[in-house]
């Protein structure tokens, strides 16, 4: 089996925030919404079906707990979870915060418009800091 | 706890294919993508990490196998598994197969466009027959 890594395009769009158990728990490089994105760290999948039964029971376990902490930390209206793939293949799980008004509300943050990376890095700092303390 | 009752519009956009353990197994009258609708019998609920850890393992196992189901009768390019819940606050899972050009391929399917009704009762019930077969 080879050895798992990191689709080339999810690496430049986001950033590591922790790698937990089975996944990569990485922030999309985009402002407009609290945009969390989970790559089981499994060469060769990309459908959530295609993951052994106890991958699967940790990537929900992780999914659950990781949408949890984003509800806790955002305060956001709607949790939206998605694995999608359309675009990129290798299998990944977005878990993002949506607010009445945000800039698609109630459409989907997908295929919207064009991402707005974080101007700060403090910010970024700020937020992961925070999410990690709500996932411990 | 008050008895579940399903969602007045989950109710009218689509139909019961089968019950499962945890879920109803609807399919979203939109012909332009087979479109499967999975909203879990309890009350009350519109955030995966709501439910009980057993109801989660429960929602999990069906959802994958609904997945390779309709992949199995479809040949999808890629099924598209989602919560996101910001119109109907119901928790319901989409399991969506897509399919290279179609109609806003590689665009999420939410908010696109207006459904496009199935003309014909036949055509829907063969395909639930054969989901119905691939599940079991």
């Amino acid at each position: 089996m080879d050895a798992f890594q990191l689709d080339a395009r999810i690496g430049r769009d986001s950033t590591l925030i922790k790698r937990l158990g089975l996944c990569q728990l990485r922030l999309q490089d985009d402002s407009r919404w609290p945009w969390l994105v989970m790559v089981p760290e499994r060469a060769g999948m990309s459908e959530i079906f295609e993951l052994s039964s106890e991958d699967r029971a940790l990537l929900n376990a992780e999914v659950a707990k990781v949408g949890a902490a984003l509800k806790q930390v955002t305060g956001a209206t709607k949790i939206n979870i998605a694995a999608i793939g359309n675009i990129v293949r290798q299998l990944h799980v977005h878990v993002i915060a949506r607010f009445e008004g945000d800039p698609n509300w109630p459409g989907p943050v997908w295929g919207f418009g064009q991402a707005v990376p974080y101007a700060d890095a403090a910010e970024k700092t700020m937020f992961n800091d925070k999410l990690i303390e709500a996932l411990s």
